[in-house]
């Protein structure tokens, strides 16, 4: 992997930056069509403005639908677009996701069934239908950094996407993103006329609510645990904190209905303080307004018995559970 | 059932309640023997004193050692014993209760396996090797109240112990507690002359740490989760809870050591206060306590990389998780 210039946050001029992106972004697709996926994070939604400052409407920007997002996300997300001028258009592949993750219950077998159905099944065939050749991804040099660290898998993009690389000469990928880190796209993002939420959003992972059902992720239980994150995200917005997340457990614990035992289902509940994400501290939020989260997820979110909070630090333990 | 009257720990007159309850054992068992099984709870503990005085060495008192303590428990027990003048006698029934448990996950599978064993094989082994026709017992109004309303399950003793009820004429239980509640039997065994560690005892259950594994209950499982309970018992004893616990679960979570990912443990703990442990909610610990736990927990437990806390009441939740 050849040595990337990192550019930092503070020396960072976004003007400059998204004049030169947008310029080399033009110069390389030429006359041609690109294509991208927007996730909605800050990383896709940065790439998607620079490409669209740059091609307009010969960059074709997909919102992939894989039924695994939070409540309303998709709709949100397009309508943040159509305000600044740019069509996302929505592909629901909620059925082909939910039949990859079928039976699955190991988490890297997770992140890949549906690492494989993004890019082999779905972004694939419309990568291939659009006839673009140019693809627009929102690498940033953190994940170059852990993909050299081992501790995310490098991946040929061509090959994920089920495009042969020998037949595949000529297409590209671009990665405008990849000399910052997450503090220097948040600035891009802001200087590209973003909203707040979107630029200040909080991190959401890849593999979004499968993510956070620990075990096989049905429908079922994303619903569970969207039903959790609507809850966490309202009563933690305030709360200052890096992330914070609802994690449905798989393991069963003993309740009490009706004065009858009821084996239900535990949420876990994160919240982050971090300064660079690579440590990070349980937010020491107040007690009552643990107890008012842990009585709304009894309450609101069906079969749910048992809520805890996490104590432990990163490192040992990660910010997302899976 | 018949209907047993009451005696509230207000109108208990300990004394008299003792020279009662020890001349109806006297009375009862006549010139015979009996037997006890003795787990080092206060009721047991409690039933063990008024057999003792009543009977002496005619009462046979046995600990069944089922390899699910606490740290040195046995031991322990039966030195408390030993300083009153009272033979115990431990049985290492450990292998019998391991192999009972091999492969149960379901928590009501496994409390029926550590009945069974320790029922069936173990300790009606011993009353049937002892030739006592007399079993004393630890029953409290709450178990008698608890049986009615559905929540644990009338047994007849004597079927459970593998001796027919038929052939089984002459046996007989008896159940010096049974108009008791539980801080009734705390001034009882005070006034046995127990020690504060045995009748303020914290609640333990009867699965003993089995109820305190999540999933199949191992040899290697109960020694991970003895050592996290010797860590939540130390860190935990001056904060006047009512009961403290550490839960190790069957759920993996990711973690990080070395800049690689771990798929670890996770120890949850709970902390309760209550008044009568039929309401009961999470201590409010403070959030230094909880952070000197969870780095204890990361660093003594082998395995673990997270920890949490519960934050959820009872009801609907349960103090124990199992």
């Amino acid at each position: 992997m050849p040595q990337v210039k990192e550019i930092t946050a503070s020396e960072l001029d976004t003007k400059q930056f998204i004049k030169e992106k947008s310029e080399e972004i033009a110069r390389i697709v030429g006359k041609g069509t690109a294509i991208n996926a927007l996730s909605g994070g800050v990383d896709s939604s940065a790439v998607t403005m620079l490409g669209h400052k740059a091609l307009g409407e010969r960059l074709k920007t997909y919102f992939i639908d894989n039924g695994i997002m939070r409540e309303g996300e998709p709709q949100q997300i397009v309508s943040i677009f159509k305000k600044l001028g740019v069509k996302v258009e929505i592909i629901n592949a909620q059925d082909e996701f939910f039949a990859a993750l079928k039976g699955i219950t190991d988490p890297e077998e997770k992140r890949e069934a549906i690492t494989q159905t993004f890019y082999k099944k779905v972004f694939g065939r419309l990568v291939k239908e659009s006839g673009a050749k140019h693809l627009l991804q929102g690498t940033i040099l953190t994940d170059v950094d852990e993909t050299v660290a081992g501790i995310k898998r490098q991946h040929n993009v061509f090959e994920q996407l089920g495009i042969d690389p020998q037949e595949a000469f000529g297409y590209k990928i671009i990665e405008p993103l990849v000399q910052l880190r997450k503090d220097g796209v948040r600035k891009v993002a802001e200087a590209c006329g973003l909203p707040e939420a979107t630029f200040n959003r909080m991190p959401f992972p890849g593999p979004a609510l499968s993510a956070r059902v620990i075990g096989e992720a049905t429908r079922e239980k994303i619903s569970l645990v969207r039903k959790a994150t609507v809850i966490v995200e309202q009563e933690l917005a305030k709360s200052g904190a890096f992330q914070y997340m609802a994690i449905l457990h798989n393991d069963r614990v003993t309740g009490m209905r009706d004065n009858k035992r009821e084996f239900g289902q535990q949420i876990e509940i994160r919240c982050w303080d971090t300064i660079d994400a690579r440590k990070a501290s349980p937010t020491r939020l107040d007690f009552k307004a643990l107890e008012k989260l842990a009585d709304r997820m009894v309450s609101e979110v069906p079969g749910v018995v048992s809520v805890t909070y996490n104590i432990a630090t990163k490192p040992p333990s990660t910010m997302e559970a899976i």
